[in-house]
């Protein structure tokens, strides 16, 4: 199966440290391959072997000390 | 001797991650007692043993991350 991309908006990214947070737990998440966080914009870009729940995805945001926009 | 109490600046910090990134380095240094860090501000107040030397608060602060104002 190719690999699913999906884009997210997270709010209250401030600093590089916030970004190394979010990709941490975002990366935990099972069939994730890759995160790349932009964070001007706060766009995180999800790399995954199936597509992924949101509400995990959301969860995982939350751990960090974000939120999805 | 009573302790000393110093109030630096700190430039750059935008969040709880760089309020410990910076605590953590300066609780460090040789003396410290205590370091308290209000983010709005950026002011930095540091207990020591001894009064500090500022080149080497200015060291940790950097290797921080950050730097004095």
């Amino acid at each position: 199966m190719p690999a699913v991309i999906t884009k997210y908006t997270v709010e209250g990214m401030s600093c590089g440290h916030c970004v190394a947070a979010v990709t941490e737990e975002v990366a935990k998440l099972p069939g994730v391959q890759q995160v790349a966080v932009d964070l001007p914009t706060g766009a995180v870009t999800v790399t995954s072997d199936a597509p992924l729940d949101d509400d995990v995805v959301r969860a995982a945001v939350d751990e960090a000390g974000y939120q999805l926009a």
